[in-house]
């Protein structure tokens, strides 16, 4: 099966999937150990090492409030546009855990720059697990070593498996892109379900690539797309205190991706749909999902739009419906109606029309007749698309989209009975 | 049992329940019937009369940027501070019904008008139920004219039946209040469960009283009493298109509550906790309700105490935890993180206390030792109790509370099957 697997996300000409086998760009290792912080003899410690010295990064981070150490320590303390290493554990976020959690999280950093030989701040660290619980750094540091031990350019297929938590299946890609200047290789291994044991919705993505982009314009590129991608899913509506992306150059190909060139613009399209597809494997891995919406809202403005598809996303009433195959409408109008509500009455009605798969069900905020069983016949894909206009159609008008997974009963069963 | 059975809201003294028998204040009458509108039988129509001409009444209506027709013909089309009717239906929102729907509730208005000998705008429309679906005038207009021909001083039983859709059970009181110049009685009927047949979390109160209150003190009473109740309330965060409440004060005690009074503030708070009793009677209907929480922010400033109390009171990740008896703090300090997050990175770490009844399980954003078998045994019980604190404590700081639902495998089956 194919990478790119949906029909949201199709795969770009010029990209070609090296298939499930893994394998890293050039200048890349990684390695994997089990360390117990999950289950003993489980893969639950990570690096990921650049041999390049001039290598090239950026990096994003979850904008909540709450912040894990390790994402402190990665943005405040580390070179984020030159990181060589990452070093990530799963079954423990180290979240929560005050100054003695920083402490281990500068271990963590420390060990990583020890064993693979490079300065410390060249280290980002991720974590990924349990909240409020601490994080042993003796623990942590032995399987540092051990994956140390392990690097290789395959590493990525167990680099990936080490990450994941309640993930129920990998989230990983190696591809080939032809850019005008050359081919070179791009990959990533992400992680996230809905929900994590037992607490968030931890997202970690980790790209690698051999082309050689300068700082600024590896910055703007995985700006632009983690926008377009991890930015656009929802599972729960719920922000993690740990999501990491990190985007990391080596070079090694030769080929050089300049500013404002076609070979930007190529690898731009190749980075924006490996991320997109990533972001819809979290969604799509969203605990018990049947089956996965995107919402698409034009019409209004930015503001107007954007709050309009994250209330339809979130709205548990519409993820149910989801989950059921049930083609509610009046749940999708609801949740446009409370975005869109305020202290102020409206005067005027909302000009309303929804569409799902293509049948026109509101118009004006009325329904319209349509056909019942072709509508409920397109309610039972797995991909369900929602489209709404909240305002007078013109093609300056502000769009959105939002991917999200369903409200299932596996859903509640796993983040109601973890402790019970 | 009494009315007043949470330990969140408390009796007052001058309070005394009459008891499940029901029974209107003087100067009302209430009628129901059966008109088909929902399973044949079952009754779905409802007037409620008052008999005094210089009726005194206030309104609170939903702020969604979608109304429903009967929503806007009260607003709009209706003396509020005058209302001698109310007629309501359920089983049919009356919402996304367009023009066509408006001529449905302006027929329901007249009809109640004509049935009740009253002026046209003296009547309040109220519909709950499925959206977007045709409502038949003629239908619901033989249900007034069946309701009219059975109003009784104790038809509030019956009114409350007829207003309920998936309710698990009525949410009805009849008090009488002791104020200093006089015994007065206050009654009202809710409904509201969550999840309504099939679409919405609508709710709606009626409340009479036989005192004789000023239009401007009903509505200032009104108002203050709605955002301590229906406003602090979630079951899964959803606005409805039908939200209404309703005060008529028929002045047939011979009482009068004069602004800025005792009997003022003896009826505010007799008021205060009717309204906050039936707002949580509607927070353990929420279908499936196994336990139900409050969580108390302060600390803060405004917005953020509020957000941060709507975050947890919304989070899937909180409302699972609690239906599952499981007290994963965790959850809370995500939710505010998730809260109190946006554009501009945090530079200091927050400053977080979280207690769950009044166990401190976090301290300064950092887990504390705590006892962990009382924890869990406190987390089994009907209603939990979090507290928040997200600032330095100073007795001004700002506060809020929100009573809030479970999420269950219910809640679930009850919105994903709800067509197949």
């Amino acid at each position: 099966m194919s990478f790119f697997d949906s029909r949201w996300v199709p795969r770009p000409d010029h990209v070609v999937d090296s298939g499930a086998a893994g394998g890293l760009p050039a200048g890349f290792r990684a390695g994997s150990a089990a360390a117990s912080i999950k289950t003993p003899g489980v893969l639950d410690v990570g690096l990921l090492v650049c041999d390049a010295p001039d290598v090239v990064s950026a990096a994003r981070f979850t904008r909540s409030g709450v912040l894990a150490a390790p994402v402190i320590v990665t943005r405040d303390h580390a070179r984020v546009d030159a990181l060589r290493v990452v070093v990530a554990n799963s079954g423990n976020a180290n979240a929560a855990t005050g100054p003695a959690g920083m402490d281990v999280a500068f271990a963590m950093q420390r060990a990583a720059a020890v064993s693979a030989g490079v300065a410390t701040d060249a280290v980002a660290v991720a974590s990924t697990g349990v909240i409020g619980v601490p994080l042993d750094a003796d623990v942590v540091a032995a399987g540092i070593a051990d994956a140390a031990s392990a690097l290789d350019a395959t590493g990525d297929v167990a680099f990936n498996e080490a990450i994941m938590t309640t993930d129920a299946f990998p989230k990983r890609a190696s591809l080939v892109v032809r850019l005008p200047s050359g081919e070179i290789r791009l990959s990533a291994q992400a992680k996230g379900a809905g929900m994590i044991e037992p607490a968030f919705a931890t997202m970690l993505c980790f790209v690698q690539t051999d082309a050689a982009l300068s700082a600024e314009t590896a910055d703007l590129l995985l700006g632009v797309c983690v926008k377009r991608s991890f930015d656009r899913i929802s599972v729960d509506g719920q922000l993690s205190t740990n999501d990491t992306v990190i985007l990391q150059c080596s070079g090694a190909s030769g080929v050089r991706v300049a500013p404002e060139s076609e070979d930007e613009r190529a690898f731009g399209i190749a980075l924006d749909a490996l991320l997109r597809m990533l972001a819809l494997l979290i969604v799509r891995d969203g605990e018990g999902a049947a089956r996965i919406g995107r919402v698409l809202v034009h019409g209004g403005d930015p503001i107007a739009v954007e709050r309009s598809a994250r209330a339809v996303a979130n709205s548990p009433l519409v993820k149910a419906a989801l989950h059921g195959a049930d083609p509610n409408w009046g749940r999708i109008a609801q949740a446009v109606g409370m975005a869109l509500g305020g202290r102020e009455p409206r005067q005027a009605p909302l000009a309303l029309d929804i569409d799902i798969e293509g049948i026109a069900v509101c118009r004006d905020g009325a329904a319209v007749a349509y056909d019942a069983e072709a509508l409920d016949a397109a309610a039972r894909a797995k991909e369900i698309e929602y489209e709404v206009r909240i305002g007078p159609a013109h093609p300056e008008g502000a769009e959105t989209e939002v991917f999200f997974s369903d409200l299932s009963h596996e859903y509640v069963t796993i983040n109601a009975e973890y402790t019970t």
